[in-house]
């Protein structure tokens, strides 16, 4: 009862699952999906030019989640080498949704998806996504 | 605009926000809030009278999460004394949903809610939630 | 050959150990409790009557761990109540060193001597401890 | 002062900070240096040819750190590109003695000596370090 993932391009990272990421129960710890698919969101971001630290100074924006809804499929274990996969499902103004995912091989272990708000970095205001930012969206989605 | 909180008989614990929690954003790190839930699911369980160490020896039961929904709607901040509650939305007859959220004071800070499946210990199968819990979960509704 | 704690006035707060402490070992992850000391020692400094994130505002210092021993003894287990202790073993200009450890009943778990500096809140220069915090650690010795 | 590297023949992994890492402070939790230093030596051992799930089973150890002594001496910020570095200092029968480091280029930002003693899976009782490891050590340290 696999959920075979479609071969669309979406953007991945490998994930390594160390002790810090498991519990007690054998398993990673659910919370711990959240910190994986945050580090899929930074690398790609990342890939499209842009680092964290630069934009919070200038433009002075910061992305903050808004909203996730997670499904959890089957357990991930201690050492089993995974992928974290973004992809653009949505875009606004001043807010985009990512669909997530993080898999072992073809197995779909956690999927959901994530909004996330853009902000002014010194008073956590919503503003709109910077137009830096927006027109690396669009060459990416055209790659 | 801060979500009122309606004076229901839900159940809640204190969480003290640590450095640990907090994130270089100087607010509450968004996967954290998995984690105050979890011990409020916890501490309600055990005022029920169920320590999970003990059911998963006898009847041989844990509880995973299934899915969550969560909504982000304000920061929490290092040294915030918070809120974590937790109260039943449903009941299958593997299944739990919770709406659970995290506070300070009246204000609601994030919220959701949460469906934990009852799974064989040893096989992480599902299987259903023991007449034990189900008795002891109707007699706390009654309170 | 459990290590036996003598009676001596030393400030502690009890730690439930929930599912996010344990790893896939069946045991508290070892970096944990340096999350536990941390919180020990948060709330000794509360105790005396200081917040955090009011001192990093006025006078605008911060206390930063500079060093660490640590012995693990026996390990820890999910669902466990333990206690985290926190007594100054010694006071620099600029620094201050703990005993501290982690005990389940008269078992210590873990155990060892953290040093702190304290720091500009802005600039993470070290500076001399404030006279308000030196004088109420000198009122507290005395209790 | 920053503290040079010697240019010695070390393990060493990248690890970059995501906002998992870091704390109100701005930096990175005092507690995951831990984490970091963890990886290292699984990513050594593997490098040797253990997977610490596959020794569990058979031979049926594992390693669990008995003593830490670290040092703080600068901090990491979010998005830093670190190094975690492990090296052999010390073996016993049943224990092994690691220098590690994480830096950031040539700037040491946290070093310091962890002690793992080998167990038993089951018992978590001591036990010698199986012939199939040492024997790699040796070979590993004439390369």
């Amino acid at each position: 009862m696999t959920r075979r993932v479609h071969a669309s391009p979406v953007f991945s990272i490998p994930v390594r699952v160390y002790y810090e990421d498991t519990d007690a129960g054998g398993v990673v710890y659910y919370a711990n999906y959240f910190r994986f698919m945050e580090r899929a969101r930074t690398e790609w971001l990342r890939g499209l030019g842009f680092e964290q630290d630069e934009l919070a100074r200038d433009p002075g924006v910061l992305f903050a989640v808004r909203t996730a809804k997670l499904e959890f499929l089957k357990p991930a274990r201690f050492n089993d080498l995974l992928e974290a996969t973004v992809e653009i499902r949505g875009r606004g103004r001043a807010s985009l949704t990512f669909g997530q995912r993080v898999q072992r091989g073809d197995e779909v272990l956690c999927e959901g998806e994530v909004r996330v708000a853009c902000l002014e970095a010194k008073s956590f205001a919503p503003c709109p996504i910077p137009p830096t930012i927006l027109s690396r969206l669009d060459a990416g989605a055209q790659t």
